[in-house]
């Protein structure tokens, strides 16, 4: 892919409002908000471990997640695959440094099953810059 | 599918941020930010006529539609089938109308072609609230 401009990727690193979308398998799309992380140069976003999508991302691995600005005229789409599902202790370490990011707390629960997906990105589309 | 509560509904009245997802002909999902337009029970989106998402329509009718809120913690997926692609002056009233209801003024261009798609809602998911 094009590589991301590094303005691009400085706007990726903040805490912005997120949008994934997923295929299930019976061919629909499905949207969510999500947080994420931009992970020097890979995406991390962060599941309940009973999420539906988790099993849909096993099945169809492909993901697409748009990012908002504070101004949401601007906006960059990335298109990728999850390469990883990841649970047990390193899903809950990433949900705090997630949760770190966007709120400045560790994440408040610890009781639950949290699932990671990491994800390469293929490509990138910006919007209103 | 269960009705929409009335105070959702108010909300998704609002001129809210929100991201489409589509399902590509390879079976991969596309978000992109956009502007929607909730119309007594149906979705309306309009794209500039040159939009690959267009002949994904076409091919796969599925899409979903989540709407943040301000606070963005707070959001509303919609999942829903496009039942109709409108072009010529019904493209170019409604993106108008969608235009007026974001900004306040008419869309500013008459020069390109506008497609709207009409969206009939089958489920929806809120969370936050």
């Amino acid at each position: 892919m094009n590589p991301l401009p590094d303005e691009y990727e400085a706007l990726l690193r903040e805490p912005n409002a997120a949008v994934i979308g997923t295929v299930t398998p019976s061919g629909e799309p499905n949207t969510v908000a999500t947080w994420y992380l931009w992970d020097e140069g890979r995406l991390i976003v962060n599941m309940d471990g009973s999420r539906k999508r988790l099993a849909w991302m096993r099945e169809n691995p492909h993901v697409s997640l748009t990012v908002l600005m504070e101004d949401w005229s601007k906006h960059i789409s990335l298109r990728g695959r999850v390469t990883q599902l990841v649970g047990g202790e390193q899903g809950l370490d990433d949900i705090d440094r997630i949760a770190r990011h966007y709120t400045g707390r560790p994440y408040p629960l610890r009781d639950r099953e949290r699932v990671s997906a990491y994800i390469e990105v293929s490509a990138w589309h910006a919007w209103g810059f």
